[in-house]
Formats: structure tokens, C-alpha cells, sequence
């Protein structure tokens, strides 16, 4: 069975964390990683893009319980119907969890994938999360490129 | 995108929906069709292997959030968290299901496939359903071999 | 805490299945049960609407993430947000299940309920389940009226 | 319909966090609101324990399929069965949530109800969170104590 990373990002991007996430997919797929993702557009899209462009497989998980406003660049398609709730069939389904850029949305994803504390999870831009003291929370990982994210997640030493 | 068929059925089984799973595995594989099943034992295991065996594709989403339980012959592992709420993504992920024998949850997943409606729903073996009047509850159609189950789905015209 | 009754039926059901409905809620909210339904209209709001005219609780768990097309009658409302897999959560909640008529969704419901196997599942009316040899599925409790489904979940001895 | 107030928090908590749950689900009691929470300890039980103690109506709302480890001072028990999926559930079912720590769960249950961004947020202690240019994230309302946190809802103007 092949390595699984999910990797989660807003629909809504910035250019560049829609070029990263590119990045991160077609790195994935070289390294012969399934990618598993939200399975709409934004990052979701072009991380899909980018695997699919390097002969990659690719699974959605959809929150509705069709496929409209799937991306084309799904291998599978999982229409859950469980709305916001397939946030976490996401989070549990990476050997670990690539999060690219912030929202609410991949927050929720970010937070349960360090709820469960299972598998590294590694960030590329967005949001920071500060403590009550005003420090840094321990646990996220955070890289300053596709490449280092990748090599954070420690899969392939 | 290739075609996906989720194929339902009970971790306890018999002999003969053992085969009969591992059958429509090996013919779903054959026609490049993705298999979509719960991941576990049984005719989840039985179709996993068949479809393996044909070089096929095959998806397990499990209740769990992790993998422990899952059978060896997954090609990609979606431990959804859910417990058994995961009856419902299996049964939504299909463009076809296919019901091979008979439990309570194999029932909850041909009744969820029912309840959406949207594809065709076949069932080999497995229990039957009589309306208040004693008639047969429309609406699922009963194979007699593999090869049926899989022409009734009505993909392959 | 109160003793738990989910009560599962169709949102399109007979007459004689609302005026069931009704008494079930009635006689639940008499004996001091909380009803658990789900919060939409046919026998979701006959039996709220029994269980409110007896100054009974009610909770519907609903299957959209808001309120839209609540029944009225609902004590409490819990719009899940996740589809049709809320009807794990209805199945899961009650000390015992009460089976209202017959439709994909409540078939879903009761076999659920019995897949967990944790409470009594009476059905009052509705759909009959055969085995592969024509017989029966045997652990649904088949009452003939209200009062007599209320006497076999066994909560009231 | 009474008012419904979602109340997250970790289950392990500072005692000043487990008192401020515990003022926060009196003063809402008190307010005749019902509060909705994760049903288990820390912040959960002390909520729990605040409101029960007021005379009020708390439902807990458990990942678990059953009630193992529910906190003694629920009125109505849903035991999803879903995992930290029912963390969605708690998010949707207040017409406020109020968030009182932090832990990854907690901050799933706050970006699932900013996500949705039905209802207001008030957060009582816990986490910061900043944007990629170290600005705070717009949205969540910070109180600094318990009856200003039920004053921020807007919910008693």
C-alpha cells in the first residue's frame, strides 16, 4: 500500500499558496504518495492539478453527497454526505497531514489531525496559534517551502 | 475517472458469499471498475482480494480512525473516525452498490444507497424486504450470480 | 436522567401511521421518557407533536447543519450538519427504538439500532424482513399498538 | 424553543477554567438557556455542573456510541457514535458557542462554528490565533469573564 498525505488548504488561496500547493502535489507524486484532499477548488484543486500532472493518484473526499463542484483532477471520488464532518475522514487519512495556507475550514482539518496526534503534521504558510502566555503551540511543524514540507513529515528519511 | 462500485456485505459470511464476493471483485476489476468496500473482514476482505488479485483498485473506508483490522488487500485506507456512520460515504460513493448476503449493517448501507437514490442498487443473496401488504419493497434489483449482479448495475451496457 | 426513546418513521406516511405516531409520543411523554426523532415532518412531527401535547421533551436531531424545516414541537434541536448519517445518532440515542412505518431512511434507522445491538428495536407496523431462506430476521419485537410497543422495548416493567 | 448555548472546552483544564465553565453554565441556566457540551470532563463536566446546579437543562453530546464516561450531570445524553466528528454537532447546535481553554479539540469545535459562521463566538481564555502577517485573526469575540462572555453573544441585548 502506498504512502497517503492529505493536504489541506482553502478554497479561497492567495496565488502563491495555490502555486505551493501545485508544488506539494507534483513532489508527492514523484515520491509515489496518494494524495487525499477536499476534493473542491483552491488548494484542494491545484494540489490535485499538481499530482495528476505528474501521474499521481488523487482522492476527494467530498463533504456533499454528490459529485458537483468536484475538481477534475480526482483519481476517486468519496462523496461523503457528512459535510464539514469529512474534515475529519481527511485529517485521518494521511500517513501525515500537509496544510497549506489558512481558514476556518482547514483549520478544523489541522486541529483534528492534532487532536488524534497520530501523524506529523506540517504547515506551509497561514495561520499561527499562539497560547495563553503568548507563546508558540507546540506540534505543528512549519515549512518554508513545498520541498521542506515534505521532508518534515519525516516519510522518507 | 475510472467507474467506482461500492460492494457491501458482513464480516460474518458464508462460504458461498465469500466466493461470490471474491467473484464480483475479480469481474469489477476486470472492467476497470474501483472498488469501493468497508475495509475489514469477510465479504469486505473476500471482494478486496478478488479485485486485488485482477489488479484492480481497491478502497477501504473503515469505521475506525485508524487502520488496525484493516485487510491486507486495500490499495488506498480511508479510516474515517466515524464508526458506523461510515455505511453512509460507502454507500454514497458508488456509482453502483452491490449487496453480497446479509446483516444489519449490510442492511443500513443498501437502505442508505436506497434512501439517496440516485444509483442502482443490486443485491446477491442476502435478506429481502416485504411491505406492510407482504409484497417485495420495489426498488432493488436481485442478481443470481456475480456476472448478473455486475450487467444489472447497468454501467456496462 | 430521563429514560431515552427514539422513535424513527417516515417523513411521508399514512394516516393510521401519524394517528401511531402520535400516541407513541403521547404514551412516552406520560411515562416521563424523552423522545428522540428526527426533527423533520410525517411521523418525526406526529410524535413530537404527541409528546409536546403531553408536555413531554423532544429532541430532534436533524440532519442539516440549521434549523430549516423543523418541526414546531422540537424541545431541543440538534442540526448536525451531517446527512444522513444522523440517523446513527437517533439510533444510537434511545434506550429503545420505536419503528413508525416503513421507507429507506427508517429501514436505515432500525438497522442501525440493531447493528449496535445495545437496545430493544420494536417496529409497529412497516416493513417485514426475510432471511435467505424465507424466514423471519429474527430480534425486531413486532407490536400491534402503541401501548403494546411502548410495553415491549421492556423500559417499563 | 429555549435558547441553546454550545460550551467547549478540554478535558483537561486549569482550575481556573473549570471554574469559569462552571460560572458560565450557571449564568446561563440561570438565563434559562439549554447548554449544549462535549459531555465528558474538564471543562465539560464543570459546565455541566454549573448549570445543572441552576436548575438547568445540559445536553452532552458524546463522540462514543454509548454513555461510558458521560459526566453525571447531563439531562438528555446523544452518544453519536461518530467520533470527534460529533465535534461538527456541537458547533451547529447553539445559537452561540462560547469556548473556555484551549486544547486541538476545543479549536476544532471554534473553527467548525466560524466555519459554518451562523452564530457568534466567544472565547474565554484559550488560544490566539494570527494571520500570515501576524495579525489577529478577525471573528472570534474575546471576553474576559464569564457574564461578559454571555453578554458578547448579543443573545440578551
Amino acid at each position: 500500500m502506498a504512502i497517503q498525505v492529505s493536504v489541506c488548504g482553502p478554497r479561497d488561496c492567495t496565488p502563491e499558496e495555490e502555486a505551493d500547493a501545485r508544488e506539494v502535489g507534483r513532489l508527492l507524486a514523484e515520491r509515489g504518495a496518494v494524495v487525499i484532499c477536499g476534493g473542491y477548488g483552491g488548494v484542494m484543486a491545484a494540489v490535485a492539478a499538481g499530482a495528476r500532472a505528474a501521474e499521481g493518484t488523487v482522492v476527494g473526499i467530498l463533504s456533499r453527497p454528490d459529485r458537483q463542484d468536484a475538481n477534475p483532477d480526482l483519481s476517486i471520488v468519496i462523496p461523503t454526505g457528512i459535510g464539514e464532518a469529512r474534515n475529519l475522514v481527511i485529517a485521518n487519512s494521511g500517513d501525515a497531514v500537509i496544510v497549506v495556507g489558512g481558514s476556518w475550514g482547514t483549520l478544523s482539518e489541522l486541529a483534528l489531525a492534532m487532536r488524534h496526534g497520530r501523524v506529523p503534521v506540517v504547515q506551509l504558510g497561514g495561520w499561527r496559534l499562539l497560547d495563553r502566555d503568548g507563546r508558540p503551540v507546540p506540534g505543528v511543524r512549519h515549512a518554508a517551502s513545498p520541498a521542506q514540507a515534505l521532508d518534515m513529515t519525516g516519510l522518507w528519511p
